[in-house]
């Protein structure tokens, strides 16, 4: 679950970008006193992400608005169920709807592909996660959605956990710098709750990279043959992570290397909004009229 | 072009989220003195969209980075390319390098997404336009990207042209109001500066929508004959859009018509980041690495 | 109606500059328990606007205070006549107080003006407008009060609509390009929801602007002969706005000319507030005093 | 002066507000490298105020943009008057103009109402000042003006100051406080840098004020024969402030009766912005246009 | 009492602070059903300041959080009184727990330290005030602190009274400006609102800062002696402030010399928090547990 | 050190409480020509800390003050060691000044007593710690003081790592969940990233925790024998911190038990600012005055 606070800050900022000054066509053609009710519908099967925060942009663009959800994150549902229903002023619902749409149904395509993958390791010690590949201002959301499609998260940020990857020990070595010491001064200095992590492209690194004392260990772009010679060179000495060229004909061959992580951009980099839409019911009867 | 003050706004508030109190990593293991070059390089072709983004992600973080572009927006380029050039601070490069790419690859996947749909039109009347289907946030910067495609766009929010769509209509049509009446009666009150677009599901819609005096009318989900039929019937009284069901495989056909716009949710909804990555040379020699 | 999210925003940045550390007479002068009744009223006759923004400065010190407004925005009333009732904690009250003033002064002076602008041009077909000389900050707060004294909006914002006005096409001209041509160009890459208004100082433009395809064109400082031939040279083939002169002297006659559109940059540029104040009555009986 | 900070602040929020998401017209019709400059140009004599802030807003669109003073704020000028020269990018220039002039003629305007009344109390010991009538969002602007117009400040805020106005008077008089003591109390309670100044209405509430020790004295709507009774009663024992009825036909006589501050809301609340345009030189030559 | 707005952004900027993207352990080891009951114990003896910056803190994370204070600031307690008890979902109370105690703990540290040195002085005509020395933006809430302690405040800010300082004087005497001119010209240009006070090191200052109509003298680290002459030359023509070497120790003695405020930057400068506790009783019974 | 936009962001908030409509004295008594160098002088013995923070107030006021250094953030001086020289106009520096020392006399007060910790634990494998106490707003700056004093830092915030209090675990125990089980499930949850630490209050709990996994067992208020007895058990499968009753009396003994950790409470929530002055030399010669 994301924190209130920032699913506010979210959902706010996007309603004041998709709506600077109002809703003019709300606001000339629908009566201020109309209601209407509206059900959050799925065009294909999926995973649900993003319920909570489908529910903020109705509450914030007029709090007299209702959102009962009938199904919960990380359900799995079929083509046609109804996910929630939403009712109230009619103005507020429009105008809040492209906003909560655009916000459920990419959180629910990355729950749906995430899914996927993790259904492909099922069987594995090998967990799913994300990697800092997300959309500029969304992170929290698309790691929730992660979570939701039974993934794992990565770090956070540049600012919760250390993870040295090829260009920093270019230019480390570049520097004369030994690795192994490198790390264990980096280590030293770090706060002890700091993870470290290490990227490394070849075997060879391996004996510098224990030596400094890795907490993980990213195998970088390995073939299947590497990923398991590198498992069983580390041991069970640090966490090992594979990375590069995952995608879901793949990630089963890599799981069964016995990699503990497997960090896959394409869950959040490449998003295909999931197919939802919001399906309205006149209040007093009336067919409703569908989102496409 | 995207405003300045916009872009600085979005690309540091996305700096905030990565990296939200510094960079563990490059703090601890990269000298503060250590200086690198780095290029930006296509993996794939393709069209650039968000140079001066990507150029802004690392000003902001150290005013002494240089960026030189070797490409501009809307240039075409191959596998290999070098699209731009970076030098400065080696701390300062590592710490933007995630947002800058992050930004620059989701642009240019829209601008070369956008152009097969362009390239897929030519010869006939039709533009393609985007929607409100963007990412939350970064509204601004996709729609560029569209231009940077070759594309137009649609309008931008709600606040800066009507569109009476199924469910607006629906609401109208519950409350016993005729449509011309409330089309006319909404553009007496609107703005003179205001574009009237109106949504119809079937064609006996259209004279009603004529008669209310819409600028543009948007044929929700036609079929081609339908679609030639309303072209046919609008007469050049109205732009007429094209929308629903619209994916590369069909844009030509539709184009065909002689719709005047086509509006493709998929230029934005569905974004795949276009390959791009960031290879380090070290200053004074030394072979670089690459962003995975 | 403004939109209740900028209407907080606008309204708690103005009490936020009015009292950036409290009330200290409020603070040190009334008991924390004090209540308070007082009643808003007008001392000159006028049009209403801003009773929502009146509310909402006292709704957002203290919610327990209630405002109950006794007219609507857009209502006629006279002088002596009550508005609106706020009851509630008598700190608060006299702390949200010279803030709702200033702001439903200032609205319902525009409206009131208005009105008078409106009442002018009755019987003709021409609409009053507002412009962008505009209060910084307060944009959407006058506009709305245009509207509540019956006048109609221009173009928001740079950014909605397109206006070229003398000085552009100065540049454009200076650099030899053709006004028809450029406009064209111009049409074709904007979204198609976007209006295309053109200035014209001279009759003579009338053809090239006509043939670059303006929906609106500004007739600016013309004299009433020239503007009944710029209105027949037209000939409904673009709305015809007139501007520059405009005054309550003036505006009669220029409607009677069979312009569509008359701006007027004195709705807003020069604003008188209206005298409204807030008399208080004491709990538990006592006379009121009034606010200056 | 105006802190540069504050004057970012506002200037920020005037440009965002005024070009959300870009100028359309200067980015379609303008060539991003067509130069330009500019004059400020008086259309009626005044005092001017706030040419930093004109300045301000052409550098905050586009720092390239150079803004030359030709005059300084306090200074008088005749119509004809160029007051500032502007050069720089066409499309910024071109984008800021409206922001600025809004601001400067504001200002302008305060500035020049400000030096009649000062004119009007020449050779009296009376001070000008401003009240809290401000336009919300412009306080530090406006008061800035009235200083440049030649005038003083009052409190900026109900935060730096205390006045103890007819409705507070008339809530503590209700709890059955005796007015004496609760401002010795208050005073007692309050930094000893804050001045208490205490409204009355009638001559015989003055006994008490003094009494409380209030720094200055308020008489409000008083008579000329009152005001001067109520300077020969205070004695020099305190400020005395004439409030109400306040109007350039009265302000002398006010003046006369040997108060020392005249408060008027109107130099902020009623502001006619001053007549100041911009005229456009295009660059290599060529007859500039002007902004009406 | 603090704003509530006030408040609620510094008490909100603290929560973001703490827990930027959610609070990991409770959101992993706390069921979201969970409830918890907790009280706010002195662990030593004090003197209450901020129970409604503490309340706000729950309210702000979980508004189904409710506090019920046991006692007001301001209010005397021993150890071991219980001050305030929270209730309501256990997750919530956790993650606002640490920001909560932070500042109830801050502000109390101060009043506790107020209330010392205002008894020191008991008795005499002096008051105890704060500084500008107080914690980056904390300032209203340590102000509070003060008066919440019986000490009273000094100006705000820079920009609410005028203080000229040493460093003031140096720079207008290098300039050769004759102070009391100086002052006397400062006044006539200041609000007649603004308190004029002015720092002096040595007695012979006094005539002139006298001469330019100082409201408020500072006798910057006098000796006692020097004090008291200090304070008889100036006769009741100023408020007398003695400054500089405060502490518990000597308070007594300066304000035995009967100047009318002594200023402490030790009040805020070098706060020790008092030592209060948040000890929670599991709903249906347990023991409860403590916080370090 | 700390990232500049944050730097900026807490300075810039920093100086805007201290002067939100500007520096009344400077403004009226300072000629806006005058220019000023001053030096930062040390006026007690300490480690230095926010040097970058000092400088930016200045830059942030006026960017043509300029300030050199003479000293580094960790440096150790004596009383009377210049540490950094500033220069520029006057007004902007005494605008600044008192903004610029209470963020750099705090963050020195807290390295130089860090470095007291640090010292008394030389010679075991300790490292000194912070923990969340820190002055809500400034943790970031805070953190870094810790460092500059010679000290680490713990986690950053709730969002960043694991800890798992006596409050978490009694809500847990009342709910029936075996706390081993408890800590695998949530280390399943949680990213690979994420440092797991447990507080325990009893030796009998060591079983459990180490059997889940633990990263880091907090000892919290443990005797010295329990402690050496903690370590004994623990036997390096987990990270040992110490907690409770840590001071600079007891912290050597603590350290030579054993622990890897020990995190002090005081660090930073009961900080004494260090003595640190700013003494004006005016230009062209004139005695330098001081700042109190």
């Amino acid at each position: 679950m994301t924190d209130r606070r920032e699913i506010d800050r979210i959902v706010g900022a996007a309603l004041d970008e998709d709506a600077p000054w109002g809703d003019l066509t709300g606001e000339t053609l629908i009566p201020a006193e109309a209601t209407a009710t509206a059900d959050l519908v799925a065009r294909e099967p999926g995973v649900l992400s993003g319920v909570d925060v489908f529910a903020a942009a109705f509450r914030l663009v007029d709090d007299r608005i209702e959102v009962r959800p009938a199904a919960a994150d990380g359900d799995r549902f079929e083509a046609g169920a109804a996910l929630a229903r939403v009712a109230g002023p009619a103005r507020g619902i429009l105008r809040a709807e492209r906003v909560a749409l655009n916000l459920v149904q990419r959180m629910s395509g990355i729950a749906t592909l995430t899914a996927r993958y993790v259904a492909a390791v099922d069987g594995t010690r090998a967990r799913v996660v994300d990697t800092r590949k997300t959309t500029p201002g969304l992170r929290s959301l698309e790691r929730q959605a992660v979570r939701d499609g039974g993934g794992r998260n990565h770090r956070r940020s540049l600012s919760d956990a250390v993870m040295a990857k090829d260009n920093h020990l270019a230019v480390l070595t570049a520097g004369g710098t030994d690795l192994a010491t490198a790390l264990r001064d980096a280590r030293d200095r770090l706060p002890h709750t700091v993870h470290l992590e290490v990227e490394v492209d070849r075997l060879d690194q391996l004996d510098a990279v224990l030596a400094g004392g890795a907490d993980t260990i990213m195998l970088d772009n390995f073939t299947l043959d590497e990923l398991r010679d590198g498992v069983a060179r580390i041991g069970g000495r640090a966490v090992v992570e594979a990375s590069g060229g995952v995608s879901l004909e793949t990630v089963a061959a890599i799981a069964a290397t016995g990699v503990d992580v497997i960090s896959v951009g394409a869950l959040t980099h490449s998003v295909r909004s999931l197919d939802l839409g919001l399906d309205v019911v006149i209040e007093g009867g009336g067919a409703g009229g569908g989102t496409p």
